[in-house]
């Protein structure tokens, strides 16, 4: 479980690299990551880094070439790891039929299903496998200090994620993060295929995982959505659930919820925001 | 030949539109172009406008989603005009046998040789065409302040346009650009190609073009290539027959050219020095 260096770009005086690694989350197969260190970084000079985590259909380029995050992040002087979205070519019967399920759609769970059981741990492969394996390649990542954030699909898996680990992550946003899997279209699909019983599901459900965060640790959110942004409209976001159960814990105020006049769902939406994302997380990230 | 909007999105306070119109440049082929325009272009406040000319086998879309350009833009408050790279669905045969040659390569000429006569006018497109379909459209931008930049392919379109017609644009920039096109094998097979006469691409050849340069006239041009990118090594760009030229003239004080150690040729070095490019030239048209 080494990183195998694929390619590497210069980019904002820094490098973007893309490794491969076998997954042992992904039951043997082969992950892609992206990761990109500001030139500052070196193995006596580690920096922090923000996970971006993208959405459905996406990538681990979808971030790095259109999201607008280098730039700042190099600014900052923080790394940014870009992962996949899905195992890839898992063989699974169905996999590639639909844009929402499957390869390109992990959703950022631990499949229980016994036919996705063996190939889609997205959670295990976000929240320990990748810090494990660049812990060991020692690129110059400070993996106590981190942050997550994401796209769609992504800001469940951001926002899920540091809600289900209270005190590992310094922060999470999302851009348009489905705040409410439970109760959308996309979630319920995604729950329904991987998990043995739909009710697994609430345990990735940020806007439910709100009521068990401790009462005595900074709840580092935000999130942004547009509101020409057909997704939203659908439904499948429910921003307002979210900030409907921040204001059951008494908790709205330490929230940023930014509602973006005209801004839909594309990376036009993402880019223009991705500055002020990358900048507040490293406010935390270098505290 | 009017404009028809095929969507649009917020984008960075301003708009990014996506649009079409039935081009007779390209022998009444319809043509697709992105147009950037800062929130505060209005018929009443017109914006001075860059166009992004694009590389091989890019579109309209490469440069607007990862060129990084409208973070830029928007600061300055100038438009973006990126058009496509070639006409689509000429149907000659052979067109799409080849990355560098045909659709997506357009190489930014007139074609005469007689399959690609009808279709292939690229130069009229962008310099005329595209231009006058703007004006009539009245979105906001004065095309009386107009400068031009590219990447490769691109690159020679911007600065060739620019050396081309002295006083009609205010300053031209490459990002990796193809400097001196007779003698690297792209030029060769674009103008062997789409020309009669291969000796008539010397007239698209920014190096050659540059001893007509009128001496009363300023030579807004600057240029970035990096030096781990493979096109630059393998002889494609030619930037150094480009600088001799400029000495042969005497006028190497007035071109700004860059070369970045170990950048390739890919967005990531493109959009690393976007701002920088966006930001010389909104001098210019403000000036």
């Amino acid at each position: 479980m080494s990183l195998e260096k694929k390619s590497q770009n210069k980019a904002f005086d820094g490098t973007l690299t893309k490794y491969s690694f076998t997954s042992s989350a992904l039951g043997g197969l082969t992950a892609n990551l992206n990761v990109f260190l500001p030139g500052s970084a070196s193995s006596s000079n580690k920096v922090p880094v923000l996970y971006y985590l993208a959405g459905l259909t996406c990538t681990e380029d979808t971030g790095a070439q259109k999201g607008g995050f280098l730039s700042a992040a190099a600014k900052e002087g923080i790394a940014v790891v870009f992962p996949d979205t899905s195992p890839r070519g898992a063989g699974i019967a169905g996999e590639d039929n639909d844009w929402d399920f499957g390869t390109g759609a992990g959703f950022y769970l631990t499949a229980t299903k016994e036919q996705y059981s063996e190939h889609y741990d997205m959670y295990k492969h976000i929240v320990d496998e990748i810090p494990a394996v660049l812990e060991k390649a020692d690129l110059g990542i400070d993996g106590s200090r981190t942050s997550l954030m994401g796209h769609s699909m992504g800001g469940h898996g951001a926002l899920s994620i540091y809600l289900k680990n209270p005190g590992k992550f310094r922060s999470a946003s999302g851009l348009a993060p489905i705040c409410n899997p439970t109760e959308c279209q996309w979630g319920q699909k995604a729950f329904s295929g991987y998990l043995n019983s739909p009710s697994e599901g609430r345990q990735y459900d940020s806007t439910l995982l709100l009521s068990s965060w401790p009462k005595d640790k900074p709840l580092n959110i935000g999130l942004d959505y547009g509101t020409a942004d057909q997704f939203y409209k659908d439904g499948q976001l429910r921003p307002e659930a979210f900030d409907e159960a921040l204001r059951d814990i008494g908790r709205r105020d330490e929230v940023l919820i930014g509602r973006r006049e005209d801004y839909d769902h594309s990376y036009y939406f993402v880019s223009t925001f991705a500055p002020e994302h990358v900048g507040w997380h490293a406010k935390h990230l270098t505290a």
